[in-house]
């Protein structure tokens, strides 16, 4: 019977975000992860599937929040509009664990290459499923794949913003504020 | 010494195709495909890394394609100007071989979780070096990603109608077209 763990899925990341800094992704193994975090490898399998996921852990959350916001913006929303209510959704939930730890994971996801690799495709996997909330509500292909990548741009780059050590605003506004300008790049593009 | 093997790339891909579909990636060997193609096992790790790469063997090129074709753009032209001349670039330099493997790649990347990671971040990878390209023409960056990621959209639209059983039109007119209607989309959005 598995022991109650509290915070157990936190405890493992921070593991192995520290773990990743100090001795590298590929020199680190899932026991040590799970030991740091006073757990067991058992643990973390129920946790996540492999060590390259360790780090990617916000995606399925994330994309969730992202298309539960798209869905339930008011009926006749531009898809604009809809993609701010999936990035108000999204950043409505961040914590301060998320704004902690954003800059450590970046650090560590820019020094391994599988690393870089389960972000981009954490990323891929974001946008599909806002992709696929727009299509859900009659957005055309094209223009939702399209509306998907300027949430994409303008959460990240609100994010960045977000996690900068002297950053004083919320993340909510900084992601209508990028939201805005990156609507603005899309109107000289047009 | 290697002996010359003409062809070698496009005849592991071809047998690499054939089998995986056959018996499946994970079923499939390297030993296998370099057999198939009447070559040896130290021939195909002359071309490719691993198994897993031997679908995305096109990135580089068509990366590299498109960048040339961006750069190559007159002073002056606007950002989806310069796009539309790195998807000249390359589908001008797609051929018949492209043409045939295409439906048969496309299916077998369906079939595997891991082909069909690998094909995201060629997507990932081409996208990054047009909105490099596009960045050193000094479109500001999230135009430039932005614009980089209209020229995918339509370069994957043409292709798709290209290989097409029925389809005759070339694959620059295609990718015109697609360019030009997701042009109207951006409209749409702005």
């Amino acid at each position: 019977m598995p022991r109650w763990e509290p915070d157990a899925r936190h405890r493992l990341v921070t593991a192995a975000l520290h773990l990743f800094s100090e001795q590298g992704y590929d020199g680190t193994t899932v026991t040590e992860i799970a030991q740091r975090a006073g757990l067991t490898k058992s643990t973390f399998f129920r946790h996540f599937p492999d060590k390259k996921d360790v780090l990617s852990a916000g995606q399925e959350t994330l994309s969730r929040l992202m298309a539960d916001g798209v869905a339930g913006a008011p009926e006749g929303a531009t898809p604009i509009v809809a993609v701010a209510a999936g990035l108000e959704s999204a950043a409505g939930a961040m914590t301060p664990f998320n704004r902690e730890l954003g800059p450590r994971l970046h650090a560590v996801i820019a020094t391994s290459a599988e690393l870089q690799e389960r972000d981009q495709l954490k990323q891929v996997g974001i946008a599909a499923a806002v992709t696929e909330a727009l299509r859900a509500r009659g957005v055309p292909d094209p223009v939702a794949a399209l509306a998907a990548e300027v949430g994409m741009l303008a959460f990240k780059e609100a994010y960045t913003a977000w996690t900068a050590p002297d950053n004083q605003q919320e993340l909510t506004e900084l992601t209508r504020a990028s939201l805005e300008r990156l609507h603005g790049a899309l109107a000289e593009l047009g």
